[in-house]
């Protein structure tokens, strides 16, 4: 499969590529390395980095921040940080993208636990998060024409991601590398489509 | 109580208002009718409507459009209906009536059950109705310092609605707008919060 791979450098993004790779070919894009080139929150970036790809089998999004703050300090700048990256970078992506993948292809989103599992001064993150597993349920029966799966992985926080964020989530259970890359392989391997793969 | 309800002439919120006006003061917010006029899509319009209110206990919201067509046609700009209305709108008159309310009061938006049950040309709505879904279990947790509420109705299809769009949701079932009464109700005077009240 040729896979196009949004995130490649990111934490996640790194140990997806790895595995994907022993079996197909990756095509890596990030903000600022990769061999392409993409800043998600940007449609005609998004656009560029299609062009310049052709088309393909799978798109694998692991990618996009969000707004980390109190409520009571919150202002609608703030909100539209998580929109503009973490969500409609990602929703762009199968927009657009939808207009470059192969029939049968797929595509693989992130989430994340904070969707049903808050945290303090996350709720951009929640709201986000929320949003993408929505986009995802609902866009899977639209896609089943042309054959196209659509899922979202949501993971737990990495015990990778302890030592630099670990003090936002107190008790919150990590989940290894390894099973977090097993629900990309999931998706983009699988069945399934409409699917909220949760590594927790 | 001082309950300011924004969407009260729409099918919901006239039903909700002639609830909550048998027992509290209720000040009706709309974009074109209403005691006071606001539109959701603006911050500053939303401001000007807390500064002529002034504190109040409780607001509720039954307001709020999206985006409906094809996955397959939809851009960016047909997206952001969703998010600046029915989105961004009731998350706006969150964070900015946060500073208006009092202690002890309570918010109650709306999402829908296209959160979690989409139908064909939904995408927006569902994402949509599930980032506010999302945005009241956040919320909630740091609204809990001041003894704010918030809640959200998540009502199926009202019966009242199927002339107009029942159908564009096949097999789903109704509900009667007294159930749906009841959860604006549950959520304004009752104890919970962080609710996602599903009337289906």
């Amino acid at each position: 499969m040729k896979i196009v791979l949004v995130g490649a450098t990111g934490t996640i993004g790194q140990h997806v590529k790895e595995e994907l790779a022993k079996r197909h070919k990756v095509i890596s894009a990030s903000i600022r390395k990769g061999e392409v080139k993409v800043d998600i929150t940007s449609k005609d970036s998004i656009k560029a980095m299609f062009e310049a790809v052709g088309r393909f089998d799978a798109l694998v999004v692991a990618a996009g921040g969000a707004h980390v703050g109190p409520l009571a300090e919150m202002r609608e700048e703030d909100f539209y940080k998580g929109i503009k990256s973490k969500m409609m970078g990602q929703i762009n992506l199968v927009l657009i993208g939808q207009h470059y993948i192969k029939d049968q292809g797929s595509f693989t989103l992130t989430s994340g636990i904070l969707s049903e599992d808050p945290i303090r001064y996350g709720v951009n993150l929640t709201v986000v998060n929320s949003a993408i597993n929505g986009f995802a349920i609902a866009a899977a029966n639209e896609l089943l024409s042309r054959g196209i799966r659509i899922n979202v992985v949501s993971p737990a926080l990495l015990k990778e991601s302890v030592p630099v964020m670990g003090e936002l989530f107190p008790g919150h259970s990590t989940v290894a590398n390894e099973s977090v890359v097993r629900a990309y392989v999931k998706s983009v391997e699988g069945v399934r489509t409409g699917e909220i793969i949760k590594v927790y």
